[in-house]
């Protein structure tokens, strides 16, 4: 039981701590992995669960493809090969011998996949081709921050392939849109949407859009990215379809994906110095009964009454648990339970049974209310999307407070660099501007394309073309 | 719509063609790697969602660990290595330079999970520790075949550790059970389980437990394996407990794995001449309809019932479809659904909505029936189980057909060699005996430990200690 570091002054060391006293991830021997436990994999799986559904909704289908890509593959898209060769893992031996081609362990599968699309597409009539994948990769880290930053992480990556530049686009920004009402409306974490400038553009595509948010300390956390490839790698793998009037094209891609550094921004968003603060509808508890008793005979009594509204809470939809562990008192109980964020903790004991009522806490607030115990089904579900909503409101209000809209960098760099927050100013487009920014640790998070609030570029006399966010980042 | 190669005498070629042609999967680009297509994909997904429940509803959690493990770790078990080295594919290079150690892309978890155990397992109450993870593996494959035997392949592999050998052996069987009801039950595949012979064991474990089918070739199929690792591991992993008399002592482990090959056990058991066959259970699309029309208005008004039809079946619980391609021919529907072996088609006309009626084909015998539509909800669902039942007695029937009794190996072993097919005979026990089979590219599939039917081994003459089954196998 032992206390956390301080949050406020000390968040990298609170971060890593919170992980391991909530159980949700171990190191590993092998440099820059985790090994995800139980309850890191089961709000992963949460997570998984309302993704996948949104993928497959917008009409995209499962498959898997291989972990090995020839090296040949990853180097056949020039920006590809030179944004990714640093952070490769390389087989050269399998089966007791040599290889005669090096395999990398995919940092992602763009290569792969398109390699197979090419084999797949013929004509038009096979458009749009939609793929997703669930998977591991790995991208070797210098810098490993568990779930944040890991050199294996999990993901999903989705790969489609369309007739027009309209369509790819059009795909992009969907996607986009997906993960953004994933991010809001589910995980409680506002984001910012934009497009990332050409330095910060995946390898090989045409356009990065990006959903940033800002976690407790300020700093801006890359959330995913949706990739407007166009026909690049269409044309490194020979991809071609007969179009509608009879000749032969290069399909327009896209991908995107998300990772499991989603469950990192939940911790790095919501949590505070008791632990985990998990917003209910990716809480893989949500709601926790702590029984209290002295006697066998009240054990008994309380567990009965217990299991009946688990069994209720659950008809209603909610994932309920009862904490029936009798090697440990309640107020351990209550410290577990709050280390790992369970949105409402009931307190069950013989004199509220006798009362017909429970203690029902909220872990946002800390504040307890009396509830009737035949109305707790009734109730409960209510509660934990009010606590849903206040997640997201108070994080709402965080970012007010760390907003600054400032114009030049000579200003708000020293700022940005000792406080972060999110700095909206004024770009010139020009790359020897964005460079301005590393000094100060900084860099553009995204492009605010619809906004142009600011007159001149943060970095030089010339006119703004577009407002930016500039803001540390993890 | 090419033709399927004979499946009576060319079994090998028909199980290869119906894989592209059912579209479950294709060859990928590196060797003996495969890409799991949609459906193929849509089946692996209906057996994982049922293994998945199974494991969960027995007490295990899942968890994730590093797919790349220490190569030191895999040599820490004598056997263990002895077993894998030859299989292995090694990560030599990462991040740009030579690695001090090199890393193995995970053939199975024990070592990585054990580490791991080590650090977690303290005292008796730490037990039992029962986890499960969902992982890609991989093991450089020889003579590939897809689903059966690929270089990487998915799995679930659970790991557990117990204060006693007895809890330990317990668990063991236990996973073997559920096994064996997930494929009787779900894949309407029968088993023979039982022991697997020294020489088969898993490396390092103390006893392994097997559930083996019979594909429609004859040949035996391991369709997955349940192990008792007893202390070895942990001795190797230097995991101990305090238990609950105060001393350390080593912890019992098991593993118990099944794998992406039960989508070629359910390929290789129950197809025919004209595609796949799915047991309804696992179809990830039990119905299908094919809308009949040759106006626009009629097609209008025959989609409009189908859609009808497909919302009253999926309330009803059934995963339904219509098949609203307007650039296919219903007979080129009819070929296409058959070769993925969707369990019941539904045809629909204008006529037959005149008439209030449908045709209701059935995949396994082709027979066809005509359910008038108010009663396709009620009565589907009943005859799905039918089929269901229907599938997996056929199966067993198969197997009491190719189910010899015999003595001596000098008597059977041409007709092992030649005809495949379930040989129990009786066994002294001796590995020099289990030698023999070699020959006639047989091998003892499992040992029947609670059948002692014959007399003699069938190898010498010594007497037989136990009944095994000897098969050809993939």
């Amino acid at each position: 039981m032992s206390k956390l570091p301080d949050i406020t002054t000390n968040f990298p060391e609170w971060y890593q701590e919170v992980i391991y006293a909530a159980e949700l991830a171990d190191q590993a021997p092998v440099r820059g992995c985790i090994v995800i436990r139980p309850y890191g994999n089961a709000i992963w799986d949460e997570i998984k669960t309302v993704l996948d559904k949104k993928i497959k909704d917008t009409g995209h289908e499962n498959a898997i493809f291989p972990v090995l890509i020839p090296l040949s593959f990853i180097e056949r898209e020039a920006e590809h090969i030179e944004g990714f060769a640093p952070e490769l893992a390389i087989v050269t031996h399998a089966g007791g011998k040599k290889l005669e081609e090096p395999l990398v362990v995919r940092p992602t599968s763009e290569t792969m996949v398109h390699h197979m699309f090419a084999k797949w597409i013929k004509s038009y009539r096979d458009l749009p081709l939609k793929i997703n994948q669930w998977a591991n990769v790995m991208r070797w880290e210098k810098r490993p921050r568990a779930f944040l930053r890991t050199s294996e992480f999990f993901w999903q990556e989705g790969h489609t392939a369309h007739e027009t530049q309209e369509q790819a686009l059009e795909e992009t920004l969907l996607m986009l849109s997906e993960y953004v009402d994933l991010a809001e409306n589910y995980l409680a974490i506002p984001v910012i949407q934009g497009r990332k400038s050409a330095s910060e553009q995946f390898p090989g595509a045409q356009a990065t859009y990006t959903f940033e948010a800002f976690m407790i300390d300020g700093k801006a956390l890359q959330m995913g990215t949706s990739h407007l490839l166009s026909q690049n790698f269409a044309k490194s793998f020979d991809m071609k379809f007969q179009n509608k009037e009879g000749q032969m094209a290069y399909p327009y891609l896209t991908s995107w994906g998300a990772t499991t550094r989603l469950v990192g921004a939940i911790i790095a968003s919501h949590g505070d110095q008791n632990g985990l603060v998990l917003p209910p509808r990716i809480a893989p508890i949500q709601v926790i009964i702590v029984p209290i008793y002295k006697t066998e005979e009240q054990q008994a009594h309380v567990f009965m009454i217990a299991q009946e509204i688990v069994a209720q809470l659950k008809k209603a939809g909610i994932r309920a648990q009862c904490d029936t562990n009798d090697q440990m008192k309640p107020g351990a109980k209550f410290f577990k339970w709050e280390m790992r964020g369970i949105p409402l903790r009931i307190e069950l004991g013989p004199r509220d049974i006798e009362n017909n009522v429970a203690l029902v806490a909220s872990r946002l607030g800390g504040d307890k209310q009396t509830i009737a115990l035949d109305q707790l089904h009734h109730q409960i579900p209510g509660m934990l999307e009010t606590i849903q909503h206040q997640m997201f409101d108070r994080a709402q209000q965080r970012y007010a407070k760390m907003w600054h809209k400032v114009d030049k960098l000579a200003i708000f760099g020293k700022q940005l660099e000792e406080q972060a927050g999110i700095y909206q100013t004024g770009w010139c487009k020009d790359a020897a501007c964005e460079q301005l920014l590393k000094p100060y640790t900084g860099s553009i998070r995204c492009l605010l394309e619809n906004s142009h609030e600011m007159k001149e570029c943060f970095g030089c006399d010339m006119p703004a073309v577009v407002d930016v966010i500039a803001a540390k980042s993890y």
